[in-house]
C-alpha cells in the first residue's frame, strides 16, 4: 500500500484528492496538512465525509516525510520551499500548484512574482502531462501537475501541432470554466448572486496559463505557437469547455481519423465521433477528456471542442494517474468510476 | 457474479443504477431494456457513458429471463405487467416504481388509477427499505422499493414513533427536492429558463407519496399518523432535504440520544452532532441519509433536517442496498464511493 | 420633487434602491454615502449603472441633511447613531436595517448584541407595513422597514391572526431564501461552489427575525403566537418562499373568501385562485407579494404559500411603498414595473 | 397612444414585449393571439402577469388589422403568411422571426426550407438594426428585426469592419447564450438537469444565424467576411456574451478611440473602459449592449467582448427602439429601466 499525504487539503482540489483516493485500492492517505486546521479533523470541518474519512490536519512538520508520495495543493511557492527536505527523505513529490510547471525559473518569476527556490530540482521535475510525458513521469523524483486550462488546451491541439498541420496566423483558445476553477476562497466576485446567472471573460491581457500551453506546443512546433488564450468564467461548479481554433496549413486533411490514431491508445482520451458537441457535464467527476474535431465553411480554420473536469483531468484525478505512473501501477488505478449525471 | 437487467434504462433512476453497478464488484448489467431505443448503444444516446459501457438496448423480451435479478426504472404499471412471468423464470425482481410499495390495491388504484394485475405477488412483496424492513429484504422475491420522498420523511420520524413520542396533532413534512425527482421528461415547467432561479411548492392537495409515508408509520404508531406533506421543487439537480415538524407528546426526552442509538448500526445513515444543518450536497452521489435533530423554542416541538441525494438512497442507491441484502453480499458494497463535493 | 439620501449603497438593498428610485417619476437620488467608497464613481464600482446613475459616493456627512429623506441600507447600529441628527435637520428617515423594527429596546439588545442608541426615537418610529400600518406610516418620521422573511410570514398569516381562525399548536414558519437575502459579503459558505446545487436550513435554533413576527402578531392575537421559524438557504438569486402551517381553531371556514376580502383593496398582496402554486420568479424584481391558501387533508391545518421578492417587498420595494405614504404620493408610483419573467 | 398587436404572446420574446410594452408610455398593446390559446387570459396561462395584464388571447383574426402595429414573435413563416393582408389594412409590422431578415429569398429557403411566400414584401422590408440602419426604420412598413447572436456580433465588429481594419484571415464569433434563446419548448435538452451545471457547443458545422452576419457585414467590408460563428448554450436564463476575434490588417491602430467614435451618439451601445470585461448580467433586463475592446498579445487580433440580454436588445427590446424609430417618438421611449442585478 503506497501511503500519501496531501499538503493544503482544504481547498477543492485537496479535497478532490482526497474523493479520488478514498476509492484507490493501492493508496492510502496518512496525513493532510493545513496550518489553520491543525488539530481539527476534516469530517468535523467538512462533514460530507463523515464515514469516509477520520483524518486529523496536522502541521506540515506532522510527517510527511513518512509518506511515499506527496500531493501539494497548495498556493504557488509552499511547494518549492519543502520539496528539497522531503526528496532528501526519499518522499516523491507531485505538485498541483505551478511551482514545478515552467521549465524557466524566469519565466516563473514573471508570471508568479516569486524568485524560485529551488531551481534544480526544477530542473529535473518532470510536466505531468501523461499523453505527452508518459515515460519521463514513469521515474519522476518531482511531477509538475498541469494547470486546467492547459491539459485542454494541449490536448486538444497536440495532434495537429505534432502533425505540422497549423498554418499561420493566430490559434485561438476561448475557454469556458466552472466556477471552481478559482479556488475556495471568499472572495465577492465569485459569490452565488454575483457568478451565478451570468457569464464574463477575464484576464484578456494575460493569464498565468497561457506560458504553460506555449511552453508545451512550442517545441512540438519548432518554434513558437501564436496563441491568444481567453478564458471565461460560466454559472456551473465543474467542467472546462476549450473552444480552439487553428488555422489549417492546409486543407482536406483527415483531422478526425488523425485525432483518433493520435489518442487511440489513450485511456483518458476519448475522440468523439464526427459531427459531436461534448457537454462538461459528461466528464463529471472523472479523469476523462473528450473531443470533437470540426472544420466549419471553408475548411481552413479546424475547431476542437475540448471537455475536462478542471477538478479531476484538469488537477486531481491528472495527480492519480502521475502516481500510478510512477509507482508501476496500471495507469487507471482508481480512476474508473462513471460520471456522475445528471 | 450477479447478472442483472434494468427495464427502462433512459430515464434518470434507471442511469443511476447503471453507474452504481458499473462499480459494483459482485455484479453485472448484461441487459438493458427500452421499448424506443431497441438496438441503440446506450453510449450512443448518452455520450457520456462511452469508454463505461457498451450495452444495447434490448426489447423487454430480450433476455431478463436470464438474469438473476431485474431493476424496474419504469413508469409505473410496467413493472407489475412483467413480474409474473419472470417471477416463474427465478428471476428476483427490485421495482423502483410505485407498483409493490403500496400494500393495498385499493390504495394502488386510488393514487394510481390503474387496477393491480398481480395482488398476490403484491401480497409477497416486500417494501424496500433496509432500516426499517431488512430481514424480509433478505428473502424477498420481488421488493418495492421506497419513493424519494417516502425515505426521507420515514427516515427522519422513524425514531419519534417508534418510541412513541409523537404527540397530538399535525406532523409536517415540508420537503425540498432537486429537479431530477421529477424525470426526464420533455415537460416545459421543467426547462431551465421555467425551473431556474425560481421555487414553488406543488400538489398540496395531495401527493402519491402520502400514501406510503403513511403506510410506514400508521403501523408502528398503531393507528393513523396525522401527516401533512408538502413538496417543493427547488433550482438544483439532485437532492432533497426534508423539514420534518412533529410535535412532541412530553418534552425533556433527550432526542439527539434517542436518534444516534436508532441509526448505531445503520451504515447509511448518519445523525450528525447537535445544532448541525446538513447539506444535499453532502451527500451527492451516495447512498447515505444525514439527519440533524434539534427542538427549538418552547422544545414542545421536534424538527428534524433530513437529507438524502433522491436517486441514490431515494431510487438506485437504495435498490442495490436491497439488491445486496437479497443475495447476501455485504450490504454496502459497490455503495461506499465518496460524494462528489463540491 | 423629492430628494433622496441612500447610506449604505453598495449592498444588495441599497443596490435595489437605487434602481427603483431611477425610475421614480417623484423622487430624485442626490446623495450617496459609503465609507469605504468615498470619491468612487457609483458606475465605476458598479459598470451595470453606466448610463444610469452619474453618482458618486460621498462621505456620510457628505450633504444627508439636504435631503427630504434617507434611507439606511447598512448594517444594524448605523442607522441609529445617526437619526438624532437628520430629524433635528427636518430629514425623515426610513430604515432597512432592524434599528427602528423592534419596539423593546432589550429585544433588540438580545437579538442584536447592541445597546439601543435612542430608545426615544424608537419609541415614536412606525414599523413599516404598510398592510398592517398605513396611516401611522404617512405620518411617520422614521420607519423601521420589515425584514424579509416577517414581511412574508406576516402578510401569510394576518388574516388568519385577524380572525381569531388560529388553534392551539404551534404554527410553523418553513422559508425558503435565495442567496441575496444574506448580503454582499465576501463569505465562503455563499460562494457559488457552496451554496450551488445545494439546499440547507440555517439557524434552527433561533433566527434574529422571529422576534420581529412574534412583536407584529402577537398583539393581534392577544398574547403570544407560538411560532417556530424555520429558514433555508436556496440556490436562486433572489425570492423567498414562505410555506405556512396553521392549526385552526375550527374547521368549514373558507379561507379563500376571508384572504380575498383581507386584501381587496391591497394593491401589493395578491391572493391566487384555490388551489394555486406561486412560483418565485412571478414577483421577480415586483413589489408584489402573492399568496395562496390551502387546507389539505382534514382540513384542521391552513397551509399558506407566500412568495416576495426578498430585495424588493421584502427590502427596498417596501421602502419605497413607505415613501409614497409619508410624502402624500400613490402607494404605487414608481413600483409598477412588471416582472423579469423569465 | 399607438395600439399594438403580438401574434404568438406564449413564447419568451412575446412575453418579453408584453413586459416592456407594459411600462411604455405611448403604446398599448390590445391584441394578444396564440392559435393554441384562444379565450384564455394571458394571467391565467402566466400568473406572474396577474395585476399586469387581462387581455385575452384571441385568433389571429381577433383585430389586428385595427393595430398601428403588429409584432410578430412566431416560428419562422406565420409572418409572411400575414403580411399582405395586414399591409393592406395600413398596419406597420415588426417581425421578431426571420422571415424578413435576409434580403435574398435563396438565402432564406436554404436556411429555413421554406419557399419565401411574399418576396415582394421581403424588398421593402427594412433590417432593424437601428445602429446601421436607422434612417431606413423610421419609415419602414416592414422592419426584419435581427436575431441574437447576430446583434452582438455586429455591434462588436462593425467599427472594425467600416474603418477597413479586419486583415485576412478568419474572425472567429465564439458566442455563449443562456437557455431563453432556445425558446419555451418542451424539450428534453432544456430541461433543468440536462441544461443545468453543463456547457456545451452546438451546430458548429452551420447555424442559421451566420448567413445574417455575413449579409450585414459583407457590404460594408466590400467582400465577403471569412466568418466562423460557433454558438455555446450556457446554463443561465437570459444573456448572450460574444468573444470576437478579428485579424487586424495593421496594428497601432487606437481601437478603444475607434469604437468610443462610431458608437458615441448610440444611446444603447456603451463602449466600457479599456481593460474591462463586462458581465452578461450588466445588462439583465435592458436594451443596452456593452463592449470592451482588447488587443492582446502581439496586437495583431483584436479581441471585442460583447453582451446583450438576447431577450431585450437581442429581440423584444430592439423590437421596440425600431417601433420608436417608425412612430417618430423618442428611440429611448419605455426602455430605460435599470438593469435587475444581481
Amino acid at each position: 500500500m503506497i501511503s500519501a499525504g496531501i499538503v493544503g487539503a482544504t481547498g477543492y482540489a485537496g479535497m478532490e484528492l482526497l474523493r479520488i483516493l478514498h476509492d484507490h485500492p493501492e493508496v492510502r492517505v496518512v496525513t493532510l496538512t493545513s496550518r489553520r486546521e491543525i488539530g481539527t479533523r476534516v469530517d468535523v470541518m467538512f462533514p460530507h465525509l463523515r464515514k469516509f474519512s477520520d483524518l486529523t490536519y496536522s502541521d506540515v512538520d506532522g510527517g510527511l516525510e513518512h509518506c511515499d508520495v506527496v500531493f501539494f495543493a497548495t498556493p504557488h511557492g509552499v511547494a518549492m520551499e519543502a520539496a528539497p527536505a522531503l526528496l532528501k527523505q526519499g518522499v516523491r513529490i507531485i505538485d498541483l500548484s505551478a511551482d514545478f510547471r515552467l521549465r524557466d525559473p524566469e519565466v516563473y518569476r514573471h508570471w508568479y512574482k516569486k524568485e524560485h527556490v529551488c531551481p534544480e530540482i526544477l530542473a529535473e521535475s518532470v510536466y505531468g502531462l501523461p499523453e505527452m510525458n508518459r515515460s519521463a513521469i514513469r521515474s519522476a523524483r518531482v511531477v509538475g501537475n498541469p494547470g486546467c486550462y492547459p491539459t485542454s488546451v494541449q490536448l486538444g491541439l497536440l495532434p495537429l501541432v505534432e502533425a505540422g498541420l497549423v498554418g499561420k496566423g493566430q490559434i485561438i483558445a476561448d475557454c469556458k470554466s466552472g466556477a471552481s476553477g478559482a479556488g475556495r476562497e471568499a472572495n465577492v466576485n465569485l459569490l452565488f448572486c454575483e457568478a451565478g446567472d451570468s457569464l464574463s471573460a477575464y484576464k484578456v491581457a494575460g493569464h498565468r496559463h497561457s506560458a504553460e500551453m506555449e511552453q508545451g506546443l512550442a517545441p512540438i512546433a519548432n518554434g513558437s505557437v501564436g496563441l491568444i488564450f481567453v478564458p471565461h468564467l460560466v454559472p456551473m461548479i465543474r467542467g472546462i469547455h476549450a473552444t480552439l481554433y487553428a488555422p489549417l496549413a492546409n486543407t482536406g486533411e483527415d483531422l478526425q481519423a488523425l485525432f483518433e490514431r493520435r489518442y487511440a491508445s489513450e485511456q483518458f482520451v476519448d475522440v468523439l465521433p464526427e459531427g459531436s458537441h461534448p457537454e462538461t457535464r459528461s466528464v463529471r467527476g472523472t479523469n476523462f477528456c473528450r473531443i470533437a474535431v470540426h472544420c466549419p465553411g471553408n475548411s481552413r480554420t479546424a475547431v476542437m471542442l475540448v471537455v475536462i473536469d478542471n477538478l479531476v483531468k484538469g488537477a486531481a484525478g491528472q495527480a492519480v494517474q502521475c502516481l500510478n505512473l510512477m509507482f508501476g501501477l496500471d495507469e487507471c488505478c482508481g480512476l474508473m468510476a462513471a460520471p456522475l449525471w445528471p
